[in-house]
């Protein structure tokens, strides 16, 4: 067993170290949530309507600073630096989060559509104003009806010869538009997905600028608004549903950048295949699912400074006449807390990554090939599906280990979880995304990424030979690494010292990967030799493709672990990121010893020793988990007031 | 593989199964739930204080019809009938929780109190008027620094010799009464738990009667309360914390069943050990965790319900041309909503016997001998533990199943996690609740239940040999069943067939029982003979001790379950009834395979056949699962109204 020195942690350095390239705009960000931080007894207070006034005037105040528009060209009044504008809006989920989700809506949805997808004559027009806020939008995609499977809206926009317009409408309720952020209240504009109609023929889903509202915040001839009422949180957002009755827009209402429509109404794009314009346009939009699993990830680490500073006050049972313990000392306590604080570590690291590669994609001066914006998209569908479902599961269990006090709204945990429950779903449901995942690595991304749909990517897998998509995909790049590691037995790495090379435990994950893949190579390809349904082939190994794409993001956030490490000086500091690192990957390892023992790939003294190192790595945390907790840098405004009558 | 006859359900005469001995009561709260349906839409609407107000009303109003009183004997206008007063509250959580925790706090907790520990003058000058809700009160037992461990409580009465009046008081911040249900608004009289001082001495914690508002709802002289403002949930219940100064009380306000104080200032008691005595009155508490247990399956079953029909009605992707798929025919989602359902119908039979066997000894007019007692108590914390943690992870799952329709407030998710989520902290944290389990089954209830502390078993486990620990605890009893059914290796076992057999079941369920137990026995001991701090012995395996308690809980859910469907006759019911109980079993053991195949007792080709077999059950449940969710009988009120649009 490793002997590790147990380190000091410098606090203000490892703060200094997560927050990377962005200290400063983390820092400035910090800055704004305590002078805002009233907002966040008023979200506990204030009825929705009031509330949702007042996040307004929030989110309106902070665009006044240049807070929201990092990512902006400078034209317009933006900060032109996108990876700035993912470390603001990561950091601003230490506060309140319906104001980040209503900076999200209009700044990133609405704004990003309109940039993405428009051309200069749009970005004219509405980038300026809405920027600062004074023009208010909303992003128009979901139906009822259709959430995951975008390319099946229901909405229309048929092109009319005569008068040069489009006009877009509403066939029935399930093609109504809903959970749109700011649609009940505030968005004048709405960016609208419909079908274009061009002479009876379809052009399939494209973007189109609406306006809703009068400047009075009256709702426009044939748009029709229903609240979505209150919802589980973020009620400072005012999500609402839409209605097209024939609304008419000029042509020039189009976002063209991918396609157009002449007067004559002759249909142009330069990319030919349908699916692939489409998913190019989805594609531009990533930014907000890269911005939605970063705050995820920082909103657990709100729920783990309280969580974990709680329990270094209560006490619980005890030896006769002498203090109680504290809760931070029992072994399961520590388990509960240490284990989501070592993954937030790893999320952390890895969402530094994926938010370097979005910047570098989207700031490029050069056109960036499409394999490298596949795996960007894929790799922001994987953290953005791991990092909010850690976030629900993380603040859950912080606010059980805080018992009575944790359900308290005033201690925070109450907005922290209702407000992200949500994310596992918008932005794309998790599951879907572990799906488009999965399909990316089979197909090794040979097609647009979200292209195939499920019963394609069946059709796609069980065309080749299981050989070949080994050969043509990911996992043979993986094979070879992992056979300089892993031996063929067991035998040879039955001994512990080996649980804490880094090189084993990243063949351990690496192997899962690769035969989980060829797992359901195998298998898709088995049920269609027997002439199966595709979609019965599909439904049965769904959990085995969502298996594969979850082992697949976790090697990718266990590799950003170890390379962070490896570019860390020594020091105490460091030797802290390690038990962090291997608390991660143990603990992981351990969570999936049954897969992996009925793989042949752990024996059973070997899975215990993996428990028995989990054990003593939280022994090992203990000392230090108060450092590590504040090493996050969320401020002391953001954390619970009233945890024990203090 | 078993060759299924694929059921029809006959869902009236399921719901009159599940129903069990009280169909009628069940039925009778079914129609006044959806009397007071309004009460759930009152819930997202209202502000807090007119919600207290409105569910106050709610409470007064089935106080008046005799809903709430069933369990209190009949001359003080009670039911006399403790099985119906369970049956009643447990159907209570499909609607409105609020409502539930106040009758709760009102007739369970506080009338509970006076019923179980006051004696004949307590009960005339009370219990008529609380069973009426004229009379309203609290049960001040929790403090801000002490909730699980009730034996430190900081609050103190003294006896006064001169006025014979006791004075309590309120010591510190940390002892002040918190989270104290009807203590922010309603409550006239509360039930104070508080260390008992006689000339100095102090006799352990005790309850007295002590008003704390007048008739008009002014708080009296000596008592200070704080609302605790805003709550995750159950913002209908006005929970507050309170300090007493120097507060007085007559003598004869000391609930004396168990103890009493002789005007001179005598302590008298029948029970000798004061240990023993105090988890004597707690005993006596039981009914409470018995019904939050049942009420949280219910509440599961409500949000079952939803997900299931949901499911059934929303598409998602598909072949093209043709319909998409519905959401419920996917594997993923079946394996997402059945393992849950299967689980909500096994607790379900499990908290049917509990209930059997709490109405059977409350009832008894004989005197029920201290194990009987003992081991209802042991089988309430762990129903208790394992039903309200079943809930909040199954509501969860359903909204995250249900997308963005699952955050909206009008779907119900909202209030039933929300509301629920304090169960697994309230009438006992769960992981304490699972530690009482163990000592219980390590000391073969040789002590009080609640009697030894964490540190006194470890002290006590490790003063026998572990053989002893073994002969004398209810392992060896288990031993001797699986011995017939378990030959020693796996080979024998390794066909499929015997998955499905129920005697194979059990003797796994059986098995992983006692070795998990005798696991800690060893560990215990070996801690101690190493001379090892006990309180660092216990932290070191505190994971297993509550591991082995969870085992012994789910051992009694599944022959609760076996038993159920023996005494069912033949007919589709029963079919569907071992369907759900395969899959509860089988996915039981997939969950825990990974002990399971560390321990020997499962090869990895057999831990996938179970993986399979779960598949295999899930689709089975498929046609029928409408009909499984519908058996539960929750009323159409009570469950989302708009969920597609329609």
């Amino acid at each position: 067993m490793a002997d590790y020195r147990q380190p000091v942690v410098d606090v203000p350095a490892l703060t200094t170290l997560l927050d990377g390239t962005y200290v400063e705009v983390r820092n400035l960000t910090r800055k704004r949530l305590v002078e805002h931080a009233q907002i966040l007894q008023d979200a506990r207070e204030m009825d929705r309507e009031d509330f949702r006034e007042r996040v307004l005037q929030v989110v309106k105040e902070l665009a006044g600073t240049g807070q929201t528009g990092m990512g902006f060209p400078v034209q317009y009044g933006g900060g032109g630096d996108i990876g700035a504008s993912v470390a603001a809006f990561e950091t601003m989920a230490f506060g309140d989060l319906s104001v980040l989700v209503k900076v999200g809506v209009q700044f990133g949805l609405f704004g990003g559509a309109i940039l993405q997808l428009g051309t200069q004559q749009h970005h004219e027009a509405y980038l300026a104003p809405l920027v600062r806020a004074e023009l208010m939008g909303c992003f128009a995609m979901t139906e009822t009806g259709h959430g995951s499977n975008v390319q099946a809206l229901g909405t229309v926009a048929r092109y009319d010869l005569e008068s040069r317009e489009f006009v877009i409408s509403t066939p029935d309720d399930s093609a109504r538009k809903d959970y749109i952020g700011n649609a009940a209240r505030h968005a004048r504009v709405a960016v609208v997905f419909a079908q274009l109609e061009i002479g009876g023929t379809s052009e399939g889903v494209h973007a189109f600028v609406v306006p809703i509202r009068d400047e009075h915040g009256e709702l426009l001839p044939g748009v029709r608004v229903e609240d979505d009422g209150r919802k589980i949180g973020l009620n400072g957002v005012d999500n609402g549903r839409i209605w097209f009755d024939d609304v008419r827009v000029p042509r020039e209402n189009l976002l063209n950048r991918y396609a157009d429509v002449t007067e004559t109404g002759v249909y142009e794009s330069a990319i030919e295949n349908p699916d692939r314009r489409f998913f190019t346009m989805l594609g531009t939009l990533v930014q907000g699912r890269v911005c939605v699993g970063g705050a995820a990830i920082n909103a657990s680490k709100v729920a783990l400074s309280i969580a974990v500073r709680y329990a270094l006050e209560r006490r619980q049972f005890g030896n006769p006449g002498g203090d109680e313990e504290l809760l931070l000392d029992y072994g399961l306590h520590q388990r509960r807390l240490f284990l989501p604080l070592a993954r937030t570590y790893a999320l952390h690291f890895a969402q530094e990554v994926l938010a370097g590669q979005l910047h570098a994609v989207f700031s490029a001066t050069e056109e960036v090939d499409e394999r490298t914006r596949r795996a960007l998209e894929s790799r922001a569908a994987g953290t953005k599906a791991l990092g909010t479902w850690h976030a629900s599961r993380t603040i859950q269990e912080c606010r059980e280990a805080c018992g009575g006090a944790g359900y308290l709204s005033a201690n925070r945990f109450d907005a922290l979880r209702a407000d992200t429950d949500v994310f596992t779903t918008f932005e794309g449901d998790n599951h879907i995304l572990l799906q488009l995942v999965a399909k990316g690595l089979l197909t090794d991304y040979s097609s647009s990424f979200g292209e195939l749909d499920q019963l394609g990517m069946v059709r796609f897998v069980a065309g080749l030979a299981v050989e070949t998509v080994i050969e043509r995909t990911a996992v043979h790049k993986l094979l070879e690494r992992i056979k300089d590691v892993l031996p063929g037995g067991d035998e040879t790495w039955d001994q512990e010292a080996g649980l804490l090379d880094p090189a084993y435990q990243l063949a351990m994950f690496r192997w899962r990967e690769e035969h989980m893949l060829a797992g359901v190579a195998r298998r898709l390809k088995r049920g269609m030799d027997a002439d199966m349904d595709p979609a019965e082939v599909f439904s049965r190994c769904q959990d085995h493709v969502i298996g594969a794409a979850r082992a697949h993001v976790e090697r990718l956030v266990l590799e950003a672990f170890i390379d962070r490490i490896a570019a860390t000086p020594d020091g105490d500091n460091r030797v802290a990121l390690v038990l962090l690192c291997d608390l991660f990957s143990l603990s992981t390892l351990e969570a999936d010893r049954g897969w992996f023992m009925e793989h042949g790939r752990l024996s059973s003294a070997r899975a215990k020793a993996i428990s028995r190192e989990v054990d003593n790595l939280c022994r090992k945390i203990r000392p230090i988990a108060l450092d590590l907790v504040d090493a996050f840098g969320v401020p002391a405004e953001m954390q619970a007031v009233e945890m024990l009558g203090g």
